[in-house]
């Protein structure tokens, strides 16, 4: 269960506490914020209202503890995370409890989350260990001019204060894919949950706290964003910002100082159906790729462009497996559960009734009650509806129909974003000729779009981000180039 | 002779042109702005003060010549390049003369500066055709619970249009150290040169224009930075910023939208030396470090921590080649020319007036002539004095007395630059252990701090920059990372 | 014109001198080979029989001169390769002229050999500046108990004495593929050109004589096989063997010593053929594959493995383009010329005899001249006949009729041999699951085999070879790893 | 205890059983080979006497396991090879007390040894993975002539079977340094344990089996030498050897047929100490170096190179510290223990008599019982005793004087060894031109030569083997290249 066990420290009162200098803490602002469960649409939980002063202080123990960090042997911060890896995957059920109360993630799925965020955190501790230990050693003699008197040792060393900003749609696994890397790459981190999924973090960061981490390297620090976003995020001690989320991702890119930022922001990932697709499979990436955790996925399918010879026949059998979709509460394990907020239900009904303004074709009845919005096909959308261009980040997919192939990539080649795409096609010619031409960070030939496996590269194009994540590269973003040239007194060439 | 010959198309009356959509051409603004001789003084050139719709029209023809050059073969970019690289090595000549009359570099060093550029341009070629052509091909089944069912195929692509900004001090070797990288990679490339230095980069991409890139490709865009400054670098049209010079970074930095930044911008640049150092050497690096082109450049050796008990024989032996100094204009080949602007010579003279009130010991005795300013070593300089702290961006070292290695490494760490650093002594321990301890981007162990090899990665840690430069480096900093993903119906492994 | 011009100097009298200690030299022996043009029967040219004593004269200068070579820049061995590649690409005439002679290889595609091995000694000057000036630092701390007290600096260096033995059918094309790797990586290399062949390769050697390689450094053996092949490849002085050729590699490889090999030998390339194949893509690749150069070539379409209801309509396809090759001297440019040797005509007989006796159908009559052997394509060929497992290097093509993908993959998996196989399918999902079950070195999926581009790997697996070539894998080949581990008192962590 | 508990299985009788197709078995042959205990030199354990019946059995078990098991996922194969690795760790007593018995292993170095092995393969493990699932993606249009239409991807792929002959020194380290990466690229093995030592080694070989490997996989086959040796090491299902041992090697390499091999024969690792070096360090590392396991390590130090001037000092320090050498039985702990036969120790003891006419100064009395030898510096060595250029592998340590640095390389290349070589110098220039001049595969700077840590690579030069090892470096010798090209109907460019 969330909160007890060896999770009873973590909350005092009502109020859980926020994780600071190895300690978990209330805030001296003696104010809370309220997270509304998505199905009661009640409060469910409260975290600390964090304040600057606090912020202030997390900064500078993470600063602190970073410099020792830093001189801990890699195989020793690896121990630290398979530790943290392993008591993760143990409370799976109070993590995952968490999620579906606060972001009404089915259960099943909640569980899932936690399971492969601690195999995540394995992977990155092993990956990192390979990635800071395995430098460059240049000599001088490959320029022009020069002969081998000079040998240059290049290695990956840490920023320092990595910022970390997860999402709610996956707080605990968007979190852990910014935290170990961070740490096995030898920084120390400052984490700000988003506020509905802030308690399931906490837990997550309870289990590092368990795994043993030096004191200040790890703070999670809970609030408003409108009262300690900016400072956050414009902090001095911050050495690097990994965010995902939203278009504010980009707010705070222009705001952010001279440092690297990993940003993943929104995406439209578009669905190209070519006529020789197999339909069945289409479907079934339809379904899950469209209306899986009830859309809310940064690399959920957003838009259709079917050509229009199999438009039909694929609309019907993605309209006989959207009806058995079972619409109800996350306890339930339904399909689709409620969308995150009021706000968002709201966003969501406004692109629907757009499109139906417009002339769209709505296979499946409209149907919202309270946040929970029934699954919804549109068909025979098009460009001027609100729901070709926006991302809805609820259940409602809309079918573009089209004449050609580069009628398609042309529709996906001018969104402002680009996350993913996908096409399906038989073709082998035609699959790697579209994947090229499209412009998104990634292609997904056969398959909806999808983050994982989570050692894949990750990227967002255009207004869908900065850098690339992905195990590997996340680690890499996180580090610098240090270089130490020895300097010989005359050439010398190493024989054998 | 520049502007003549080859070059004689980039003139119009006494005005050069710009250079835009593969055209040389003038301004709608009518204006010039005035590019002054450091040594005489005087009006030496004027360039075009160009408009923000000529910044316009620059973007949008790189944003689509871009498109193209995109497609063009791997080997036919490096051929471009090489064939540009031979051209500018050929008119070193001109090119050379003008970088003489506009920052006054020694002659012999101003052709010099040419050919390496020539140099590194064809390094980048081949180079980049590696990076660019050599891609991952990842699979699923690493990571756990997957099957091999997923082929990822992951490429460097270009990220569109580049703005380079390049500085006054080396102004051809820091442009196509941003060119070159970018073009190979597939970029379109805006060139921003600074007003002295200008008339050498419009020779330079003259060259460039000769071997024969597509329209549009490389435009360089002359004007007043406080008119079209800003307007180039919150451009919405630039994908990447490489810039290299002072402060002025950071504030690029922190309006620049959500693109990757290459920032290369000051140094303070430490020298640590301890008692078992060959003295010889130490002066003979003091010298070429502090004292070349007149101690303007970003890896100058900018102030010496000496351990006490070999300080006065080190300032001994550096005084005695400092007398060996000679001292004038650059068409001499002087060692000491005049710094590049009165501006500039200004401040120096501030901060030698600072550490002469503070009480730091004058080894010679000041003076300077317009904006020529004789090599000074002062010695017994203490960390309250701005020339302990401070850039001077000119002929004027400072030797601080230490009393422990730990003390010199204090110092170093505590400047706000982190560019790089030096450490002289013979004993490999200390050397490793210093050069691990001190926190800049690079040290150097028993020579003066230096950029190249232009392979060799070079980067700035704190306010000294961001991201790292050095050919390999700079051409992936200039890509970013595109995948595609091969979703097969069932796992097939790859037997033999 | 062969040994004309800058090539006089290579012939003495009638008989062309071979290469040794930078010189051009005549063998005390006092004898000669001859070597008989395959289209006029009669003996062309005559070069030096080699003694037992000349080889190891070279050898000793070889071992010499390799040690200096080692000590000599990157980009110097690089600049030097690249003089190479000029001076052969400017003399394609005359050694193109040689292939013609010897080879009988159509003139235009023996001018073609010349410029391909120009360009890819460039590349491979280029791509071995970065093999060999790219080194790795490991530290200690990766492995579980260790802290970073040791830095291991790793470089990749030359190996001594590379043996290159090139086969008749690329004489000029396969030495250089094994002398630029050979040379870039630091290595000195003794060259035994086959008997057919040979004297293209002392004009192409004479090249790299004219460029100025460093005097015993390169030497040119020529000699009987039988005289002094066993002594030169189990040669104490000789670090490596590079060999391609047919079934006396595996004899090599089994006397070898304790060396690296890297073995090119026969291949039986497979080509299978799904319903869905584009048939006129495929007859195309048959036609190229398998006929050009007379299908002496070790990626030669050797046997065609089609589904049983497109193989009428591709034998015709095919049939359409065979009717159409032009049959007769290499001079005229014809594309079926005559195979090299009468043994070599009377084994291609020998096959086509066997396969006419147990039922095959001819496409075509069979018909021979001399050494010229029509082209011939052998339908209905059964596992039994020889034709199906044995390699021709003659313009001979068996087809065999499959019921199943399955029958195909297993056919091709059951040859001895493992170069390479390709398959023709527009199918996706079948293209790769197909090249990943095919057990040869490499699968090209809508293509014939071939070898290039050179930079991408090649290998065979099973009695095909050992080792993978391309230029990046030769280069490597032809090193070793050499460590330097840097133990430091105390552990030391790079700080930044 | 060994054959107890879990291990109960592996003995009948008092024969231990050898392993095959997932089972225990006794051989066919009825016969049995002893293993001698060093120490009491009577039988200490049996084992069976397999035939090569039994030999080719397994070997097409192993070929025919390996198909399955390189079509397993590689996390899989990294999940088995952690348990294996746990269950190691879990059972270091009873394989330790073996290591005792069979080979004299001071106790607590038997327990490290099977405690390092344990983390061996779980390193490797994770190695594995990133090794085998990251392959390249290479394009056409790098390579001049060609257009983006071919894309290359390259894997790793296993080679099939490997035939692992580890050593008696460390019969479970070099094993599992040659299973674990053997298996997790895809390999099966067949094992053939040195006598001494291959009870050890099947106790080991159980913990693979208690972790569920599929049957036929691994196998261990134990025998004499002169019976099954080059019946296995000339095995036409062989497809790789890796074998580390004496002089042998070099036979197995020239009898072996066309594979890659692995060989890690003798050393004769020189210590170079100059006239700055740390001579407390240097004691401390010949103690260590040259005595530990009584000098039967193949990176002992064999021969000490002393500048004349630091000589005597340095033999004092290092006599001081022999003096304090505890001499006895293994299970004491003692420093010394015996060597690992008769024959061993008789040849040792030449080499002292040799060495004692010749005239070298003994520092400690010569004196030996039975198998053990007591520890004994012999100074004032000269190049003609045998001591100085042949491999004692006991407990003897020759001291050469020498007048120059040049001296002591020169001493060291004219070896026919070259492993690893080490110099102590506080020198970096030193440091570093003698590391670059010594012809062996590493060089240590102020430490004895080691193996480890073994993701270091490690390899020797001459007749000191061929390839290179080391975690890393093992991995990938046992697999080898597999390229798949996508062949394009027109040139693609990926766009962004």
């Amino acid at each position: 269960m969330a909160s007890t066990g060896v999770f009873s420290d973590i909350l005092y009162g009502d109020v859980f506490k926020y994780y600071a200098d190895g300690e978990w803490k209330k805030s001296s602002s003696g104010q809370s914020v309220a997270i509304i469960n998505p199905t009661t649409r009640k409060p469910q939980y409260k975290v600390q209202a964090c304040t600057k002063e606090e912020v202030n202080k997390a900064m500078e123990r993470a600063k602190f503890a970073q410099k020792s960090w830093a001189r801990t042997p890699l195989w020793k911060r690896g121990e630290l995370l398979h530790k943290a890896a392993a008591i993760l995957k143990e409370h799976k059920s109070p993590i995952g409890e968490c999620l579906v109360k606060e972001i009404a993630k089915p259960a099943k799925d909640a569980f899932t989350e936690v399971v492969r965020s601690g195999d995540l955190v394995s992977y990155c501790a092993e990956e990192g260990v390979r990635i800071l230990g395995d430098g460059k050693l240049l000599v001088s003699d490959s320029f022009p001019g020069n002969d081998r008197s000079k040998y240059c040792l290049t290695s990956k060393i840490p920023l320092g204060v990595v910022l970390a900003i997860p999402p709610y749609n996956y707080p605990v696994n968007l979190a852990v894919s910014k935290i170990a890397p961070a740490l096995i790459a030898g920084n120390s981190l400052v984490l700000k949950p988003p506020t509905q999924g802030a308690v399931s973090c906490l837990h997550m960061v309870h289990c590092f706290h368990l795994a043993g981490f030096p004191k200040g390297l790890i703070s999670c620090i809970t609030g408003k964003g409108s009262q300690i976003g900016d400072f956050l995020t414009t902090h001095p001690d911050v050495d690097c910002i990994s965010f995902t989320g939203g278009d504010t991702g980009i707010a705070i890119a222009k705001k952010a100082g001279m440092i690297p930022l990993q940003m993943e922001l929104g995406g439209k990932d578009a669905c190209i159906i070519l006529e020789d697709a197999d339909l069945n499979l289409v479907a079934e990436n339809i379904i899950k790729g469209g209306f899986s955790y009830s859309g809310q996925r940064c690399t959920a399918v957003k838009v259709i462009f079917a050509m229009e010879s199999i438009a039909d026949a694929l609309v019907e059998k993605v309209n006989a497996r959207v009806a058995k979709l079972t619409v109800g509460p996350p306890e339930k394990n339904c399909d689709i559960t409620p969308v995150v907020s009021e706000a968002s239900a709201n966003f969501i009904e406004g692109l629907i009734m757009d499109a139906k303004d417009k002339g769209a074709k709505f296979c499946q009845e409209h149907k919202r009650e309270g946040n929970l919005i029934w699954p919804l096909l549109l068909d025979h959308v098009t460009p001027d509806m609100r729901i070709a261009r926006e991302e809805p980040f609820g259940p409602v997919v809309p079918v573009i129909r089209i004449k050609s192939i580069e009628e398609g990539i042309h529709h996906c080649n001018s969104s402002k974003y680009g996350l993913q795409g996908c096409v399906f096609t038989k073709d082998i010619n035609k699959a790697m000729l579209i994947s090229d031409a499209m412009e998104t960070g990634t292609v997904q030939i056969n398959s909806a779009p999808a983050r994982g496996p989570d050692h894949f590269p990750f990227q967002g194009f255009k207004d869908s981000g900065i850098g690339s994540q992905g195990i590997t590269n996340s680690i890499n973003m996180m580090t610098k180039t240090k270089s130490t040239v020895i300097n010989l007194p005359s050439p010398s060439y190493s024989m054998g």
